[in-house]
């Protein structure tokens, strides 16, 4: 197995995970020539509508990633979450890419938080939390108040405690089941913003525009593109994402989130967390971009170049969640918006459904 | 069968036809939440790595039609050469869109000529040809010259004599087979044209811009938008484009080719020939528009409104014909192209197998 290995139109990449992320880049990667084999134990994987061949089994069995790998010249991951086990096996068959090092780092919120102090880029206050005493020493380090966050599988909320007061303290390490925790300074953020960085095989590095998001009950909602930020902020920003991705000889799209906070020194940026693999807050590059993130994943797994991030249009990206997708004829109206659905079968409650791109002519160059 | 069905996302599209525009047009269905279904005799059919279902099996094949047809709410076709045969039979069991009437025109030069003049558009003058002597007379009206057609199945150039002097009429007809055949008025035209129109099912019409198209043996080499002619030319060409289509009830996306002639009248359009389908010279929508033809093709044949057929960008177009599409690397070094290859195996010569798309800012509103 060559590390190095570059693929050529016809390969087939092989995609753990058949979400919606898993379904977009099978999409681009056959706008691109290659085939995309989808790996995932949920038969209603919405990605199976849309690849060359796909593989419903856990992600622990063997013999099936034995087989998935045999019919694949690299594979990538649509999810962090991918077991350890599966992808050390896997990237002893074939190039995995993001590689290893990628999951490991992310994979566990103190990790990635030493990882990116390590990396130099400015990033909140944090504390390793095991137990009652390390969660009250934590505290008192940040003024009492703080976000108590499990290490591990957390997103979209999930995992999570918020500790603003006295009262909130008392079995907030319960609250996330006594698992293994940071705590989190808790800093007056003015907004989130998030950046999607790329970098290919040669080590080249390049970052789409700045992007603002906003979360209603910890989900995204939108995320609108050019940010309301200075233009220093949102090079630092692009500056701070590049980094990251160089730091973790990186291979393929990540996306960085950040806080921005505005005192009287200006703006200031706080690296949140970063998640080696297509963003939710980058689906606007499908529609204002040349090169979609899913077609610079793509690219950057298959060993190629990276294609512009250059914008030729301001976005705004608005996720459909839950019943949310039944707006759907009311979107395809909108002669400036583009509605993305997943083919998920049941718009169950807080699920992603779809998303929807309003485009408007560039502002910022 | 209820002629007016219109679709609701997770429903399934029919295609008859796995080639790239049948690719194309199940990678739009995927990304609107739509099902698609490729139904071809082929079996390394391109459009296979991409749909959720696909039927191998001959055109004819009842029995197979039955069963593609069960299983499909409304079914397209990615090319005009569907048998009489199967769009009848298909269209007692599901709504076939565009319609029969549709194929029926297109299938046949003379019929296409006959019911072009019918709706008023201008166009070259024609005649039948089913014998040596009608070759004759015809030659007679036209002054000694013309293009030789077999009225079905031609393309690329294919079934074509070309008739400039006296020693071409010799053998003409033998040449094209002795089949029924239209011999049309050679025109001293100066360039192509053609236009991308799109109709609905409540019969709202909208056309793309003009696009101006080179050939390079018998096969479309470019399309380039904006086309180089007067705004006046322009609103004319998409005029007709739109009238062609109300007058046909059609419903989906068709390609309309025009011969643009420069005299001491100003511009003169006289239409070529109509595809009652996506088009090669309407792959430029893909990456200059926010919704492309193939896109608006799926939600026409959904029953559902269209997109806006507005234009984002300037943009080139340029098929990758046979090994050209070896070039794959050089064309991912240019920022502003985008590289769509069709997954097809060999790169037979003459064969289409991708295109790039090359962007540049908006010149023309």
């Amino acid at each position: 197995m060559n590390e190095n290995t570059r693929l050529s139109p016809g390969d087939t990449i092989g995609i753990l995970g058949g979400g919606q992320l898993g379904r977009m880049l099978a999409l681009s990667a056959a706008s691109l020539g290659l085939k995309a084999h989808i790996f995932c134990p949920d038969p209603e994987s919405p990605a199976f509508d849309v690849c060359s061949a796909y593989t419903i089994a856990p992600y622990e069995d063997i013999g099936a990633l034995d087989t998935f790998a045999s019919a694949c010249s690299a594979v990538t991951y649509e999810f962090e979450n991918v077991p350890a086990l599966t992808a050390a096996h896997l990237a002893a068959l074939v190039p995995v890419r993001p590689g290893v090092k990628a999951l490991e780092v992310s994979q566990d919120r103190l990790s990635e938080k030493d990882f990116l102090s390590g990396s130099g880029v400015a990033l909140a206050g944090y504390a390793r939390v095991d137990s009652d005493e390390d969660l009250r020493a934590a505290l008192d380090r940040f003024g009492g108040t703080g976000v108590l966050k499990t290490r591990r599988f957390g997103y979209d909320g999930k995992g999570q405690v918020m500790i603003r007061k006295p009262e909130d303290v008392k079995g907030a390490f319960d609250r996330i089941g006594r698992a293994p925790a940071v705590l989190e300074e808790l800093i007056g953020f003015e907004r989130e913003v998030s950046v999607i960085v790329a970098r290919d095989l040669d080590g080249h590095c390049d970052a789409y525009d700045v992007s603002e998001n906003h979360h209603e009950n910890h989900i995204l909602k939108t995320s609108t593109v050019p940010a309301n930020v200075s233009g220093t902020t949102a090079a630092a920003a692009r500056d701070m994402a590049i980094r990251i991705a160089s730091s973790l000889d990186y291979v393929g799209v990540m996306g960085v989130e950040m806080f921005l906070s505005r005192g009287t020194n200006g703006e200031t940026l706080l690296v949140n967390e970063i998640a080696p693999r297509v963003h939710n807050s980058g689906h606007w590059t499908e529609d204002a971009c040349l090169t979609s993130q899913f077609e610079q994943h793509m690219r950057a797994v298959a060993g190629w170049r990276l294609g512009a991030c250059a914008r030729h249009s301001d976005v705004v990206m608005e996720n459909l969640i839950g019943d949310e997708c039944d707006a759907w004829p009311e979107i395809l109206a909108d002669p400036n918006a583009r509605l993305h659905l997943y083919g998920k079968r049941e718009a169950r409650p807080g699920r992603k459904m779809g998303h929807v791109n309003r485009i408007s002519p560039l502002t910022t160059a």
